[in-house]
């Protein structure tokens, strides 16, 4: 390595005075848009190709080689070739030995194959390093500049320096590579950008089921009820005011099992007195998706929002208003002016803006570009504090919308309470708990025993410690 | 390079052991905010000035020599001054020879000069090798931490181990470099920061054109028509009323246009047969500029809303319903309900309210933050598919909202229609083509040939293929 | 160093032939997340820990030996113990001579010991080169990817070789470093996690201010006044009728107050005669949480947006409408529409819609995601063009909200005007010292002053020019 002295600084050592170059079996679409960011970081790119006369308008730069000429330009070869036409690599094994093959290849299905593509690759060419990587990118990512897009690289492969070396490539293109292990977690890998919001199960199905069950509440109340009752055709609260009803109870109760698994949590540790045994499965995955079970809460929220503010342009209201209006004028008689049903009307209605304020405060906090830009003790201040205080105001909207009616008798209709009185249920329940919780002698106990503290802490070897895998972070910070 | 037996490691190689030192002639702004990032990445910084002794106020650990004297010290000299006064740099051009000099200079115009800045200093000083870098970057943000700022900084040079050097000095700040190629590529470099949202010029005047188009259509229809007919001021409809039929034809329209391309795209791929075609210029450009385009049509939605739910508290709408009841009060005549117009109203407005939620679903997920944590199979699941949804409730609420006067000639005023037909046109279209294209014989031909199949290959080489630059992403993921 | 050929390329010198291993003492959360993740990132990890046969469940490929035997295994150990328990390394002193240790604690309050953690370190292990670093990053933020999370990580310590080791391991991490000096800064970096939004104090109390001082004043012109003169009780107004005369009140003063500090800050570059002199302390404080500030604005025109839409759904407003209705009704009087007044009505509304249509897309431009997507014209584009324009309508939108009462002494209560008067002050203030600087003949001064030109240049040495920490950013842009 010779140094000219204008090169001569400690420092060179890790730029390079020769470009790597590194061969891109393949001139679809991704491998042209890999060849110019590589070429953009400073690669020399050589492209193998079926019909190396035929790809005229690659990246500038960039040499068309045929595949057995490409390969012995360079140790690293990327494999941008759909896994159904990776055959021809069979014969190119003795040019192959010992090289770094990148398997970028995505299917279509989940587990389309028995096994993984990396793997049936390594199949092919025992002979090589093969790495998984960049299958998570997408061409268009690439080419854009990667600012709007994931910059997480997950590789995997069974030879260390040969993942090493792709991880430079992939640090190289500004991306961020993260080691998953050996080839078996190929298959994990794969099967990642063909995921539909996993996180997103839960909090869907739940809302389904209590939309659903709402739904057929309301109805059962509101249209049966009435029909039976006085062959009254309500079918028209269909559109908005059935739906007016079922999303605020969804948003409470999804809102409230936000906070319910910490409280949950926060039980568990203190009658097993440790926190050094790890949460049932379902706490943890519960847990894990209060993002999105507070996040689809926001949606209901909103929702509701919506469907009040509408309230009056509706056909239904103005003309119920103009009637009752007409008939008290006809018999000329005025209601007088109650301050007390005006107290409770507007501290319900402001009640409801505060907690939606707060709400949609907590959802902006969630987007991830200024979850970044908090830190730790900010970001729980506002998603336990204020996310608390949203759920005391939203429940207090609810208890107040009750009013004199809240749990009076009358408003039973075949022994069906109001839906907003079963809304109330869960949230009630996670304020009592948390209330508790906070009762001085019991935080303590509990602060210590997340600071590690151990009840029953025996010298001896025999205590079985569990690694918790999700919930670790608010130990050592609380 | 001697190492201590502490620091004996393989790893080391990449970290030195003498720092760099790099350095800055300018004192200005930008040099003392470059200085202070370096100096906390490690680097060392000497600085060059006309008055060594009159700058006291800089990043601690810095040095400040004369321009000659500062230049001897490093083969990297970072040039922090404005491109008037490189008129200096001629005198030292001995001291200058073979080092790395980085213009990181802006104009205040875009082409305000013959030749970019960093060709004329190549020019100036021709024994140099000049690196455009960082003029993107501002000083502020450099000082606040680049949290904050764009990452991405753009290189070009002639030199390829000149550029290396500064890519690494790039990554070393936590920035990502981007090659551009050679020094020619400086004045697109130098034009970028003086952009004014270029991808927004085709939505911007779309909308404008939209919104002049149709003010004056329901002027003619609201204000003219009433006024020849019957000498009736209505011109305090323009405030609210005419806006408000402007702004949701407005959105409906671009909403459409943002699923339009797509389905051209997909005619023509069709009726070519091959996905291996440029698509004409003017369709890339409107496929790239899709988002602006959907945003802008959300925007319209949002002041759609907002005009909608301010209806009940303005005076013209109090004061007609007000009269509308006493006169009604008067005759003692009560309106019957009607719970079809309950349904058509509240239907519509229904469909207005899920319609502008999606909308504002797809927007959130096209925050670039958000779009960075969903995979590829996820974005196109909300932005095609809820989409789709989206423009689906959204027509559907239009035609809804014309309810029993949809299409009826009595409506027609001087033979102009009313304005929400003509904003149904685009849209159904669009809907009615994109139902075509999934009826599955259609569909399959479509997915073969994004997959690569060619209706007319041959395997001769005189085919011609094309580099799609814009639209690559669509194709191996589907 | 020996090289297979496949490797042989000069580009491998900073992927490494061998892996680093990392010594972390402590098996604790944190130095579980930090090894996994680390693990991924191609390290060899060895735990040292008290009862190294214990900890079972650690990551996967991690050793754990006793701390002694631990630290031997390599020269950089990472300390992930608390500070109450630094003791037991007095005892290893011999072994750690030389070594890198790096300080990640964190404490529970800010200043809570005397001396930082870290300087606590370097005095029990005088002979080891102890660094600062990580404590900002959150074990949960660390094993969920660091996508969600910070990724800058402040780095002190007072051996630069040291420094640039644990900078190479930052960067490895996909982190990004950031020197703050010496140990001394250790100090700095241990109470920054736990900061609770330290630039939110300047505008949360003067919004709290805001909201007090018009609480009262609202009251007594809308609540006392009413009852003294005619023992009419309108507690009820509390809930929403005076915080909706607060919230835009303080929306609007806010806004101004952003605007403001640019206002003075020009006057006093005109006044001095150049840039390069600092701004007083409470000016730069100032313009550093115009962001907060704005933001804070936001917050209270949203929810003067809420308490305005609701007003047709209140109890109070309803009935006040029906018993108008129905006593004209009884009088069969009707009112003649007045179109002016409609005229006022509506262009209050819409400049109020217009003025939160764009308040709104000032605050999502501020989004982090989205300012770094822009470039700096742009930004500044959308935040002082557009930021002016909200102001103006804001203005405007209050000014027409006066309507006919606007000065009008018949408002006056006991002397004092309506509350939304002294609301326009601060505004109508920075609009006219705004409209007045843009004058051609002053706005050429102030660019030139901003580019560099000083009215009372001298070619002496003995002008001071100051450091301007804070308010770099606009000078060579502009
Ligand atoms: C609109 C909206 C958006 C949201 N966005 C987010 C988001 O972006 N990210 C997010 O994480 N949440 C989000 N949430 C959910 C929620 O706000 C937070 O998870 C919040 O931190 C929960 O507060 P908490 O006090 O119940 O839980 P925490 O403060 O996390 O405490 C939970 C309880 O569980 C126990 N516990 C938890 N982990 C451990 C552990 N490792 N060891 C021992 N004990 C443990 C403790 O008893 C603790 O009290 C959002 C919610 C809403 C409504
Ligand atoms: C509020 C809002 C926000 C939006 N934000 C974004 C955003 O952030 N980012 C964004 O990209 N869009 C955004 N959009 C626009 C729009 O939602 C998306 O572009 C969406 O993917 C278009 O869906 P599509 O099914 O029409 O197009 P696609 O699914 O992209 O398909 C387009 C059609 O074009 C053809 N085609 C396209 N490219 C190719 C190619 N390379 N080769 C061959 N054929 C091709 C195919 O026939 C395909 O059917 C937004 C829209 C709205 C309303
Ligand atoms: C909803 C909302 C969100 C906001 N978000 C942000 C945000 O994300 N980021 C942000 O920065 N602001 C934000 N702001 C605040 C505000 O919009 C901006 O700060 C805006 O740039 C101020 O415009 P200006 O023209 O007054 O100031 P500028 O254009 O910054 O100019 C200020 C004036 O001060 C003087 N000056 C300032 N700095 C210097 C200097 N270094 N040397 C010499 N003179 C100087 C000049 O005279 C100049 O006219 C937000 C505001 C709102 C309402
Ligand atoms: N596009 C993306 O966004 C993306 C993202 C992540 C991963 N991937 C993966 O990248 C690989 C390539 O995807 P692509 O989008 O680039 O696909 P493509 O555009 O269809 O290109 C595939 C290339 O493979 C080559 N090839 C070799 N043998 C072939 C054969 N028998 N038939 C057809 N082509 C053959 C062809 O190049 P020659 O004509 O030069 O031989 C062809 O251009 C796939 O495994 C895909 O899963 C793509
Ligand atoms: N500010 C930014 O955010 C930013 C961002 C990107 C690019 N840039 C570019 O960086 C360069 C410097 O910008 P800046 O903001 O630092 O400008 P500045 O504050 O005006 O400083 C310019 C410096 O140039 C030096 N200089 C040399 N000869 C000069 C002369 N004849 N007259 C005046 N100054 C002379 C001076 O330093 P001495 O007194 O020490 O000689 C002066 O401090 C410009 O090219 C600009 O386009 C700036
Ligand atoms: N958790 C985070 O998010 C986070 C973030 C930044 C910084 N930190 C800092 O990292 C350090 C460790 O935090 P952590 O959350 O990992 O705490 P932790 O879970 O309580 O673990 C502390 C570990 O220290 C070791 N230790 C050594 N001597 C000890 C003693 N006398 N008593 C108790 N433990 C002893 C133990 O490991 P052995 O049993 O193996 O000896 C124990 O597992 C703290 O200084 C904290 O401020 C944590």
């Amino acid at each position: 390595m010779e140094k000219t002295s204008a090169y001569a600084s400690a420092f060179t050592m890790n730029s390079s005075e020769k470009q790597e170059t590194v061969c891109i079996f393949g001139t679809g679409d991704f491998g042209r848009s890999l060849a110019l960011k590589m070429l953009q970081c400073g690669y020399s790119i050589v492209f193998g190709s079926r019909n190396p006369q035929k790809s005229s308008l690659l990246p500038n730069g960039a040499e068309v080689l045929s595949y057995s000429e490409a390969a012995r330009k360079s140790d690293i070869i990327i494999i941008a070739v759909h896994r159904e036409h990776y055959g021809f690599l069979t014969e190119l094994t003795e040019v192959l030995k010992g090289k770094i093959l990148i398997d970028i290849s995505n299917n279509l299905k989940i587990n389309q194959y028995p096994e993984s593509n990396a793997e049936y690759l390594a199949q092919l060419v025992p002979s090589a390093h093969v790495v998984k990587a960049f299958n998570t990118i997408s061409a268009w990512a690439l080419q854009s500049g990667t600012l709007d897009a994931n910059r997480q690289v997950f590789i995997c492969g069974n030879d260390s320096k040969a993942k090493q070396r792709v991880m430079d490539i992939v640090r190289t293109l500004g991306l961020t590579p993260l080691d998953k292990g050996s080839l078996m977690a190929a298959n994990e890998i794969e099967n990642y950008p063909l995921q539909l919001f996993p996180m997103w199960k839960l909090p869907f199905y739940l809302s389904a089921f209590l939309c659903v069950f709402f739904f057929f509440y309301c109805v059962i109340r509101d249209i049966i009820y009435p029909y039976v009752n006085g062959r009254k055709d309500s079918t028209f609260r269909l559109a908005i005011s059935i739906p007016n009803r079922i999303f605020p109870i969804a948003a409470l109760t999804l809102l409230a099992l936000v906070y319910l698994p910490g409280v949950i949590a926060a039980i568990l540790q203190l009658y097993r007195g440790t926190k050094y045994r790890r949460f049932p499965d379902w706490l943890d995955h519960w847990m894990l998706c209060r993002k999105q079970l507070g996040l689809a809460a926001l949606g209901f929220a909103s929702l509701h929002v919506l469907y009040t503010l509408v309230i009056p342009i509706r056909y239904y209201v103005r003309w119920t208003m103009k009637n009752r209006t007409i008939t008290q004028a006809t018999a000329k008689r005025e209601d007088p002016f109650s301050t007390s049903t005006a107290w409770l009307n507007d501290s319900y209605i402001a009640l409801g803006i505060l907690g939606f304020f707060l709400f949609v405060l907590l959802g902006i906090t969630s987007l991830p570009s200024v979850s970044n830009m908090v830190n730790w003790r900010e970001f729980r201040f506002v998603q336990s504090k204020l996310g608390y205080l949203t759920l005391i105001l939203c429940t207090a909207h609810t208890m107040v919308y009750g009013g004199r009616r809240f749990l009076s008798p009358s408003s039973l209709i075949w022994y069906l309470p109001s839906a907003y009185i079963i809304a109330l249920i869960i949230p009630c329940i996670v304020l009592v708990i948390k209330f508790i919780l906070i009762l001085p002698c019991i935080d303590n106990t509990l602060t210590r025993i997340r600071q590690g503290w151990e009840r029953n802490a025996k010298p001896t070897l025999n205590g079985e410690r569990y690694l918790k895998q999700s919930s670790v972070h608010m130990d050592s910070e609380l």
